[in-house]
């Protein structure tokens, strides 16, 4: 269950982009709006668990959105504010509200970043590198300690560009998220069944697939896992779907602190739930008044809508991750 | 569970087509293949269900096809024999084995069909309109006495052209099957919940709503059920998938009698195996060699693949179909 509780448990950092997004949707428009993956998936793991931020922005990032940040107890010590634009991206969708078209895309003062982990956070036990240049992710791997669980993302654009470097951040990471398209990209297959062979050959221990309006599939070394979406009337806008998709994921582990197959199907309808909620609005503006209620009801009905007959319990309790 | 004997329950009637079927796919090619959305249909539920199928096929139509069928015991003396040339479909499927491309269709005898639903038929309690032209789905309803379930299925090229038919059918069932793309089109909508909404509004008690390699919804007046698909390493041929779904889901009801919630739900896992075992092979060879064991072991695997967390149990036998 969440809790209000986030102290329990314990913290998860995030590197990623914070991002002034320009999004067009068949159901309205925003400029120069809230976003990037750091930002999403450190909101969605701030309801499980107190969270962190690695990240760059510019002069000209508004100061209430840190602000926003603050006020969730998100620590952002390790955001790095520099002389210049902030990263933009200009994205529309269409009809089919799956697949986001990029018109634009400004890296600003993204171009000369290098992460600096604080002091602080190199004891950080769980992880999550969010879609950045794989090399930055590893420049982070390579500032921590031990961490116990680390998490990627990783998109179609460095697949194609920096497929070595995307194959050695898997290499050291437990998880991975990708979409469909990116996996089988990634894998040169059709079938996720074997994409997510082919991914847990590089390292992780878990390969998860994210299917946008069709949710997820979580591979471990014996089983996989079918986690419905929640079928929505509307959809506003998809930006962060996946971002807040792993955010809640690594937040619900974060908080709970444990890595059998049981708790990580848990964890991944939880991130499926705040997916849920971020794509009912634009930018973080349902996550801003999302209640941990509204994360518990929602919970109870993906268990509703998933439920068709009792299962006799299989090895649950199996740890799924060990790390040396 | 699906069980050896089917004589416990009701009978299944299939209307739809017998088909000659061209099929290339990136795994290999069939020529003159047996096909056709009646034969997949009744196939299916003659797992679970005495069948009985009401189709036209031309002289040429291979007489060991027909001696198939009578070997699972499947009832066709509603298959009218005629001159002239079977009904022919040429497809292909490209690597996105979600989307099947025609090529040509021969409509041969079939353009001159009128359904004559034997006597000995007209007491059937369970019926699938399995696609055809929807005036010719009307004049089976025409023929019956009074069928306890009437399930529906359809395609764009009916929605496109006869779309009042297709209504006037939707007005006449208790669940319709659709996929995710006819959905949107006849409802005019990208939302799969109001799409529906507005079949529903039409007359079916319940829509499923099919989306491939991404499973099925069903609606029912107050909940929605997210059915998984089972995750193939390899897809062979996705021809007939839908249709297999619709008759393994009828078999299970009819064998059963039940319409409950719950049994609904449970019927649609048993068509989604059904499906998965289909696309298994080319044309119907997969369900020639399958077994009632194999289908137990398959449904058992989609209650693993798609547990999470013990439910609590809500009102699953309320009965969600009610005809006068």
């Amino acid at each position: 269950m969440a809790s209000q509780e986030t102290n329990g448990g314990c913290s998860v950092l995030t590197v990623g982009s914070f991002a002034l997004d320009n999004v067009k949707t068949p159901l309205g428009e925003v400029v120069d709006a809230l976003g990037g993956a750091a930002v999403y998936s450190a909101v969605a793991a701030s309801f499980f668990s107190p969270a962190m931020i690695v990240a760059v922005a510019g002069e000209d990032f508004p100061p209430e959105h840190l602000k926003f940040l603050e006020d969730r107890r998100i620590d952002i010590k390790g955001v790095q504010i520099v002389p210049g634009k902030s990263f933009r991206w200009w994205g529309s969708y269409e009809y089919d509200l799956n697949q986001a078209h990029t018109l634009r895309t400004e890296l600003n003062v993204f171009s000369d970043f290098h992460p600096v982990v604080p002091e602080s956070y190199r004891d950080a036990q769980y992880v999550f590198l969010a879609n950045i240049d794989p090399d930055l992710q590893l420049e982070v791997l390579d500032q921590l300690h031990n961490p116990k669980l680390v998490v990627c993302d990783t998109m179609n654009f460095w697949i194609e560009g920096k497929r070595d470097s995307v194959i050695k951040v898997l290499e050291r990471s437990d998880i991975s998220f990708m979409n469909d398209a990116e996996a089988r990209q990634l894998c040169g297959t059709s079938s996720l069944v074997k994409a997510a062979e082919t991914i847990r050959s590089f390292g992780p221990s878990v390969a998860i697939i994210k299917k946008g309006e069709h949710g997820a599939l979580m591979f471990t070394e014996c089983t996989h896992f079918a986690a419905p979406a929640y079928p929505l009337a509307e959809v506003k806008d998809p930006t962060g779907a996946g971002d807040s998709f792993a955010g809640g994921f690594i937040g619900y582990l974060a908080h709970t602190d444990e890595l059998s197959e049981r708790n990580l199907r848990k964890a991944t309808v939880y991130g499926s739930a705040l997916a849920s909620f971020n794509v009912e609005d634009f930018s973080l503006e349902r996550m801003r008044r999302l209640t941990q209620r509204e994360i518990s009801d929602r919970y109870e009905e993906f268990k509703r809508i998933s439920y068709f007959e009792e299962t006799e319990m299989f090895d649950h309790d199996h740890v799924v991750i060990r790390r040396g």
